[in-house]
């Protein structure tokens, strides 16, 4: 295992370790990845995502070296891949002697199901997991993890030699000492159940304020998407909220191409906001979707 | 200025920053710069320094487009760039619209002279100055800063966002305040009175116990360099003194190029050794020089 600075390191350094790779990319997803790859030589290759997951028929039609997945809960659709899914990408992998990079950005925070076994447990040599603290203690610390395939450990440790030579060693040892304390798992349970509530709060907020707009992918992690009710433009509704103080990110600002009609989504994040503060946050979005069908 | 995760980030980045350049550097240096610069898409080209620093007739020979030198305090030869050595380093990378990384590892520890003017003062445009925290706290921080011409800014810090996004924010913050507080400062003049007597002590021991080696370089920084009495090889001193629990470091590792003959020299860093123990290993690198003569 590998210590690194984030996942946009993890990246960086696998794509570097491989030669001058194709590397697919979920779309919708994280921003910036395609910027990233590219830094590191790299080219990036779109791959169309679905109720069941990144496309794997997409992905084996293509000719990339590498795919970046979020198989336990895509961002940010919020979709698990579906077990047949995930064999056939497991199947793409190892026939082809490719690589998956497991992105597990939020694997702490699982509410309504079990969490997945990763896909690096069932296929080793063809997976490098990659997890972080961005989302349990803070993105300022800049503190990831790459478990690798047994052939790319010593190329991945290269490149972060020639990088930086190594991340932080305190934020290592302070980490270390939570784990081995015992805080950071009581820590991550009282995160767990702070996020969950959140979640309900913010699910019930939209039941009663929104209740024809369809919530999915809010099983997990921190945050959920809101298919709009109508025809209701979600930029338009992200302009009028901004005015009303309300931040919201249209699913469209996470794809990498023109996106699908008649998808109209928002992602609606409840890392950052109090739980008491989301009963008015959902009666504002509720105001702009209404503004937002009035013009 | 953009805050970046030590020297070797910084080099790797301003590598990344030109396109696929030739990057020049000091021949002896400090190891392992031509791997962060090949990584980072670069090709280096060794520079032979001698005592009035790099050799610029040697740099303006080549087809360099960048140069990293070390003008204040040469690592590891430890000699400052002569003052014409300067002014023709500067016209080089002015006439040429090259670039001179100036890499002031070890500014904060002057002894007997005052602290030369950075290059980078002289010249903004044509100067990226690289400071350090890893020899006034610690390298285990990856603290550095760039201080960059202006047609930089926008490439280099492009190529931190695709790298790692951002160096560690709660050291950024523990710095910031150290700096604001004055204590950093004060930690730094007692580093500096800290230093001084273990380099006079060393100094002191070396005149009592090996008499006719010669010292240079001990102006400033946290080693200098011993040049062996007769024909003493500094490697075998080395395996000698390693047996007998003292870790001496020949010249010749820092060189990228074969030696020249006759230039029998240690590296003697004092930077992790407490006062208290240096006569004592004057003493064990002694009975190593006459050892290895010995035999």
């Amino acid at each position: 295992m590998l210590i690194c600075s984030g996942f946009t390191q993890a990246l960086s350094l696998i794509t570097q370790a491989l030669p001058r790779p194709v590397v697919a990319i979920e779309d919708p997803g994280l921003p910036g990845r395609e910027a990233v790859i590219a830094a590191a030589g790299g080219t990036h290759l779109p791959i169309p995502v679905d109720t069941e997951g990144a496309r794997v028929d997409a992905l084996a039609a293509g000719h990339a070296h590498a795919v970046v997945v979020t198989p336990a809960h895509h961002f940010p659709l919020g979709v698990a891949m579906a077990p047949g899914r995930r064999e056939r990408l497991l199947a793409w992998a190892a026939g082809n002697g490719r690589l998956i990079v497991e992105d597990d950005y939020d694997a702490e925070f699982r509410y309504d199901r079990q969490p997945l076994g990763a896909l690096h447990g069932l296929a080793p040599d063809h997976v490098a997991y990659v997890g972080t603290t961005s989302k349990t203690l803070s993105p300022a610390l800049r503190l990831a993890w790459i478990v690798l395939p047994p052939h790319l450990v010593g190329p991945v440790c290269d490149a972060k030699q020639h990088h930086d030579v190594a991340s932080g060693i305190v934020e290592q040892l302070a980490l270390a000492r939570l784990i081995e304390s015992g805080v950071y798992e009581r820590h991550l349970r009282r995160l767990r159940r702070l996020y969950r509530h959140r979640r309900d709060t913010l699910l019930a907020a939209l039941h009663r304020h929104l209740p024809s707009a369809r919530v999915t992918g809010a099983a997990a992690g921190l945050h959920l998407m809101l298919a709009l009710p109508g025809n209701a433009d979600p930029q338009r509704v992200a302009d009028i909220a901004a005015r009303d103080g309300l931040a919201l990110t249209p699913l469209d600002r996470y794809r990498l191409h023109a996106p699908a009609p008649g998808g109209a989504q928002l992602v609606l994040g409840y890392g950052n906001i109090a739980a008491a503060a989301i009963p008015e946050a959902a009666q504002r979005l509720r105001r702009a979707v209404v503004a937002a069908g009035r013009d």
